[in-house]
């Protein structure tokens, strides 16, 4: 191999990167047109995809006819063997398990359910691990090699440490899952963050790279991508809209203030104004025109929306998504949100179309886990190439 | 001279303006502190530090005795002649300019009264060229080259065309300002945003990169700083905390909206609560022991308290800074203010101090527009050294 100079390998790992999520953002692109997106030169590209081709992480699909003039060139893809990344989620009421090929898509998955309220953490974590064992092994049967496991929690973290500060609806304190799971490849992450991050990058909404995400499943999860990236504030607690003061003299949460979004739009009251019993009771209330569930989403609606014109007016973003467990109940939901923000948004026209509905739907936060692994190969996959030397 | 390539001089101009920038946040450092500060060698940085004396960008204090072992260096300080920055503000009852040298001090100000709402707009900048020109005058007698001029407005601006796009207080709609004050050097911007980049740039808080600053004059301006720069959203329309619902079926706005902060924090509303005729007035009173004064300002103090809460738990920062014309009713506010972030931010304790008062008061913006152009000399020394020659 030839020796280079620290300088050109940087420009090479960087130039190999820029192929890879050219791929990653769109299918079935050729050496030409890969070079036109990246800008650089198609030799250039050739010399980056052969390299690729060769280590495994690309591969070609035959002709393409391009929609301009020129020869066919051969359309490409991310491969769908080799490196992957595995996604485990702790749920309240359940565990779960994926693996991703670099594609982004679900390669095997499994799920079970688990009162995981007041559980002991150890016996959480050993249950996981063997969800985490048997997805791992499946994928080792289709030729995937995971590189990495992400795992969900519905609470604080501290990624450095790999440790589940605070999970109240838990009942965890300092749980150390990282050493529980296998410290050197496995990242703690809290739920709300990785459901943004998965409709970031596996979402339908391909330009969007400014938005509000707001999920739920006990509490109100939200987290904030700014210009591509996870805003994740100066200590890391950012995107608290369940805490968000709605009514400031209104019922008390379970933070100890008033009037919070949670009081009136997180599921416990949601359940409670509504009368129903779980959120798929809920959906299917109101889906058959029962008006006490209707009122009570319309209610939540509003109660989300003004907290949503508050982030709104402070972020400028170019738009809310509304994804998770959340997703399932906008048609009820989005109404309220949306005349919420057109009336309270001030410095810009808010239309009801920058009110969005992910796709992902409950399986992005575990999907989102997953992909994590993987961004760290298309960022970087000359450290994968020499591995596979 | 020697020719360079493009990636030595390139280096170069980073390293020059490294050297400028830790001189700007600390005087008197040596040679070998500076080297040591910033990571490069000190033969590099004396290098570095003559080619910046030479083009008239340092200078030099005498002998300085380090605190530990070896021998004394020679305080170095960025020059209080050569390349300064143009300030001009456009109030609703007044207009100001100002230039600022290298070091962020102001060396000239004039200042005028003037019924600016409602009044034209060309008549307005034309008396505003004319206050610029006279600074710059001064400037020239003090050996001050100003580089560059940056006009505050309250309003919405486009910085790329130069232009005020909607200014409700003035009455302005499509105004542009740099075309008729001189286009090549003349940045118009929002005066919210100017507060808070002077308190980044020239305040006591030297630590602070992540902060809300709020400020008043009839609105009430907000802007945040994360990670060191102004954080403008995804239309440049972030920062928008007055306009954040507080009591949402409360007064309403004039935005059209209910219960906005500023039905209850912005100048008029507080002002019409205290039954005072002016903010001057509105603080004797307070400091008078007046009690209605003070009932309204701690009334305004707890609103502002809601809002902020809201902004803490979306955004993490690291502190709330009060600063222009609000910091003056600070005593009477921040007990407020305090109460409602102690009780409404979750997920970390948020203590008093973490609300501070700026002391740059209401010269925080005009400083801050010039400074901004001064800004752009430490960025890139190497500019202006080339200019000089």
């Amino acid at each position: 191999m030839v020796k280079r100079t620290g300088a050109q390998s940087e420009l090479r790992h960087r130039n190999l990167s820029l192929v890879m999520r050219a791929l990653a953002t769109e299918d079935d692109l050729t050496r030409a047109t890969i070079a036109a997106e990246v800008g650089l030169t198609r030799a250039t590209v050739s010399t980056l995809v052969d390299e690729l081709l060769a280590a495994g992480l690309l591969e070609e699909r035959g002709a393409r006819r391009p929609g301009t003039v020129g020869r066919p060139g051969t359309a490409l893809a991310l491969a769908g063997t080799g490196p992957a990344g595995i996604g485990a989620e702790i749920g309240i009421d359940h565990l779960a398990a994926c693996v991703v090929d670099l594609r982004g898509e679900v390669r095997c998955r499994t799920e079970s359910p688990a009162a995981n309220r007041g559980r002991p953490a150890a016996s959480v974590l050993a249950e996981l691990a063997e969800l985490i064992a048997q997805v791992a092994k499946e994928a080792g049967a289709l030729d995937l090699r995971p590189v990495g496991t992400t795992v969900a929690v519905p609470g604080l973290v501290s990624r450095d440490r790999g440790t589940v500060l605070r999970a109240p609806n838990l009942g965890w304190e300092d749980v150390a899952v990282a050493t529980a799971l296998g410290p050197h490849a496995t990242v703690v992450e809290n739920e709300a963050n990785l459901g943004a991050l998965a409709e970031l990058w596996l979402g339908d909404h391909h330009r969007l790279a400014d938005f509000v995400h707001v999920s739920a499943e006990i509490g109100i999860g939200a987290a904030l991508i700014v210009e591509g990236r996870l805003f994740r504030g100066a200590r890391g607690f950012a995107g608290e809209l369940g805490h968000v003061p709605v009514h400031p003299e209104g019922p008390l949460c379970s933070c100890g203030a008033h009037g919070c979004l949670e009081t009136f739009a997180g599921e416990e009251a949601l359940l409670r104004s509504a009368g129903a019993g779980t959120p798929r009771e809920l959906r299917r209330a109101a889906a058959g025109g029962d008006p006490v569930a209707i009122r009570a989403l319309e209610d939540a609606g509003a109660a989300l929306g003004i907290a949503l014109s508050g982030a709104v007016n402070l972020l400028d973003p170019q738009a809310v998504v509304v994804g998770g467990p959340l997703a399932d109940l906008a048609p009820w939901l989005l109404p309220g949100v949306r005349r919420e923000l057109a009336d309270r948004v001030t410095d810009r026209q808010w239309r009801p179309e920058d009110v969005v509905t992910s796709r992902l739907g409950r399986d992005g936060v575990l999907r989102g886990a997953a992909y994590s692994a993987v961004r760290a190969v298309l960022d970087d996959p000359a450290a994968w190439i020499h591995t596979a030397d």
